[in-house]
């Protein structure tokens, strides 16, 4: 019996998952929750948009969570530690770190521990807002190419952006870095015992997705491009990586002093590192035509696409990169900027609701027809990632009497979301990628049966559950189990690994296709609010003046 | 020392006030509430637009709450019953009752008692929709001049409707009707002893603004056009009215048998009734260039102009009509249909807030900057009245974040009704009837301090408040003096009366220029918002596509 470990470093905490390979069954579970900060997140009581984190909870995260599992693991019959053949790892990000020429945090130096600057830069630290948006500028005018793959627009979440804002607010850390490294990097650089920053083997999914890098032109953007935002990025340039890679080829082999530390066997492969949606996609069965929503608070999307097929870039799409869910693809990466956030919002924050009252509100908006509550909402009150790309949105309730209840806002503000999902769906169809199967993940989906059929009646596709609860480390398991076997460049070993080792749940949510009837007509006007407000609709095509007669003669028809 | 009663019939209950003629201090006062239905209101279980009343119940409390007046009254100093001088009285509307060959209530007779088509049909009775839509249309085909001083299109609340709904559904009752009458023309009548329907004074307030009337086409609708609802319609007009006064005249001289009743002398003048809505101007000291808001659960808005001047039909004006507030002035009537109702709606129907929760999200919402919260809001939750003449509208939140509370909301919505005010103050103004003062009734003007504020900061202009709470009596009991005095028909008489008799409160809201200017931005957008989901907006006016992002910077702005 052989077996993987799958590591996945989340926001909080990293859990490591020990999986059989022939079946994919999780028989042992480390969690550590990272000790730093609130939860494991640095915080500055003077800026609300900064987020870091301490690499050494990584390290300690790290070797605590996979004891744990090996612990747990040890009970199960047939396991052995000499039967782990390989290791995957699945980070958040774009979180860079900045390291040193030995390739260690310069936080480990003492000189550095107490500057923010110094430490992991977590994906949700927005405090480089204004690099970003000269990014985006300087780029749509200098070098347009540079966005189209990313959907037009760069990020303050993303690797320029929080680099560029270090060299702008601390210098002296910029200037002590010998590189940086996304952490999707790092943790397989460590594992390997790599000691130079120059022989860190860097995955495309994160320097594809969040640090402009394509092949296409020669890899990371131009000297000339880098010298227009400031000199000391170009220069920065030569210390990075010409090359990232998709996950057809290991990151290295187990060092020994981290095998002894683990209690494996030095030299099993470590697969590609990479972003925790993107295995995510791949623990939840990703497929030409599979959909991948992982729904939380914001959702993220996947779908791949043949690297053999042309592909266009996909307006308002967040990204297109070759190799970056599964090597031979295109991954496609998409999102939304708030659903469980909210219905959170809704429910706790304005109807200041405990915690029954997520489940009291869904039962009774359970009992109202499609189209009964005369309300239409937008879904944009944390903007819109795609396919607006514009984060400068906010929320529309429309169509409120003076009996409309808490219970009717909360179902329109679910079904808001889902219309924001199908407009995601449709988009990537209408551009050559077209969607026959919806595979969620995350705690909404497990938990929210009226949130599901609603999606499964607006998309007019089954809703399917993973099969896993813990897609990320899965498929970072998965990666391992396919590195290790030394096929991970046969495109058709990764589905045969994901054959065998992922499953969908038994319960699955089929469209009605009465209230898929209903839901075409709403989503339609949804459409009209959505492309009038994100101002790219021709008048023509929308006639708000109507709007709220037709949505009152279709809640007149709709009650039931 | 000289007296005069004001009796107020409202929806639930009936007020009687003795005033002092040379200052207006009120020293009695006696209410009686309808014993009948529900707080007076009889309801049917099978239809929710029912709204009827017992006219037994206005008998019963016309006799009531007078003796209970003049036995408060009996303990001033000065009063005797033999001074006071005449009676004004003023009720809601359009209230229409059949009456049988002697004026008296169908109701009364045992063959109909139970046949609540034979009893009064309340203001808000909505049973005839139907027939209201079919009026519309009708006139806007064959007499558009019948609906141009009553905005556009005819209610469901007015006499014709509620009338022709009788004769569809309670065709016996119809036929058993020697005449209708309105209640403000009902009332007097009784007092006066009138014994057939002929001879009941009628008033221009009931006749110019619910029931078509005109002296300009010769009264009530033609017979053609009645006949083209129904024939028995038509032949209903010759058992009705030939003409409608305004206030320029008594209504009648109090019977001695009513005399008795009350312990009043009998003879003395009975003035001519009117609606709560416009004795309450003329109680709140309505005079050129006022603007009297009546805010409740919906918000009722009068001003006047002189006759001697011309004005246009002001689009979207529910009503203007000659003499129908005072003599020798146009009444012009307005109002929106849900203000106090909507912060309700939100309160308590959205929030579940117990009796304090007004006043804490007052508090709450009183700490924010106008423009602070980046919301901005329709007040459409039961349609608009004015301007846009048009029930199928709803509500509309636009600019919520992921951390918008509801004090942010509830501001949202008083701004949004004071928006909407300010669209009916300057449609008034653009068609030549300028408007420099704005007095207030009510108990939101009285207790929400906050909610004046806004409305002085958005309108532009001082918030007054009316000097009694009782304005719609206390404008009957001027009346009375007026008419008791002989010079009902001389204006200066009445301003006179007022000057004398009313007050508005030391406490009033001034705008604050800073905010008054924010608010100017506000209202553009308001604006932008209200044309173009009411159908009326070229769409070169509007540039909604932008009108987040206005908002967005605006609360950077505002943000204090």
């Amino acid at each position: 019996m052989t077996h993987t470990l799958g590591i996945d470093f989340g926001t909080n905490s990293v859990r490591a998952i020990v999986v059989d390979c022939s079946n994919g069954a999780v028989i042992g579970t480390g969690v550590f929750g990272y000790p730093s900060g609130e939860h494991g997140v640095l915080l500055s009581p003077r800026d609300p948009h900064l987020a870091r984190q301490n690499p050494a909870d990584y390290l300690a995260g790290l070797q605590a969570s996979v004891q744990g599992a090996l612990a747990e693991a040890g009970s199960a019959p047939g396991f052995s530690p000499d039967g782990v053949i390989g290791i995957g790892v699945d980070t958040t990000g774009s979180t860079p770190l900045p390291v040193d020429a030995r390739a260690r945090p310069l936080a480990f130096d003492p000189k550095w521990t107490s500057n923010l600057a110094a430490h992991a830069w977590l994906w949700k630290d927005h405090t480089s807002a204004d690099e970003a948006s000269r990014i985006t500028s300087i780029a749509r005018e200098h070098a347009p190419e540079y966005l189209s793959p990313i959907g037009g627009t760069y990020s303050s979440e993303w690797w320029w952006s929080k680099i560029w804002h270090c060299l702008n607010v601390a210098p002296d850390v910029f200037e002590a870095a010998a590189s940086w490294v996304e952490l999707a990097d790092f943790i397989p650089a460590v594992l390997a015992g790599v000691d130079d920053p120059r022989n860190i083997v860097r995955c495309v999914c994160a320097a594809g997705h969040k640090a402009m890098y394509s092949d296409s032109w020669g890899g990371l953007p131009a000297k000339a491009f880098l010298a227009r935002l400031d000199p000391r990025l170009a220069d920065l340039r030569d210390r990075l990586f010409d090359r990232a890679y998709p996950a057809d080829r290991p990151a290295g082999a187990l060092s020994d002093d981290w095998a002894r530390r683990l209690g494996l066997s030095p030299g099993i492969s470590i697969a590609m590192g990479g972003f925790d949606a993107h295995y995510g996609a791949v623990g939840s069965g990703v497929r030409t035509g599979t959909f991948v929503k992982i729904i939380g608070t914001s959702t993220c999307d996947c779908a791949i696409a043949p690297v053999s097929g042309e592909i266009a870039d996909i307006p308002g799409i967040c990204g297109i990169v070759s190799g970056s869910i599964m090597p031979g693809y295109y991954g496609i990466e998409a999102g939304q900027s708030a659903v469980g956030d909210i219905l959170r919002w809704w429910v706790e924050g304005v109807c200041e609701g405990d915690d029954t009252a997520h489940a009291t509100l869904s039962r009774e908006a359970a009992a109202l027809a499609p189209g009964q509550s005369g309300l239409l909402a937008l879904d944009w009150n944390n903007g819109n990632r795609t396919i607006l790309v514009d984060t400068r949105l906010t929320g529309v309730i429309l169509g409120q009497t003076l009996h409309t209840t808490r219970a009717e806002i909360y179902r329109a503000l679910i079904e808001a979301t889902a219309f924001g999902a199908r407009a995601i769906i449709e988009r990537i169809s209408e551009f050559g990628v077209p969607i026959d199967r919806v595979v969620c993940c995350g705690g909404i989906a497990e938990k929210n049966d009226l949130f599901m059929q609603i999606y499964a009646d607006v998309i007019g596709q089954p809703m399917l559950i993973a099969g896993s609860p813990q897609t990320p480390a899965l498929g970072a398991a998965i990666a391992a189990a396919v590195t290790a076997g030394g096929a991970a460049a046969h495109h058709d070993a990764w589905a045969a690994a994901q054959e065998r080792m992922t499953t969908v749940k038994d319960k699955r949510f089929a469209p009605d296709p009465a209230a898929h009837h209903v839901y075409d007509e709403l989503y339609g006007m949804y459409r009209e609010l959505h492309d009038t407000f994100g101002g790219v609709a021709p008048s023509s095509r929308t006639d708000l003046g109507t709007l709220m007669k037709r949505l009152l003669a279709l809640k007149e028809r709709s009650t039931r």
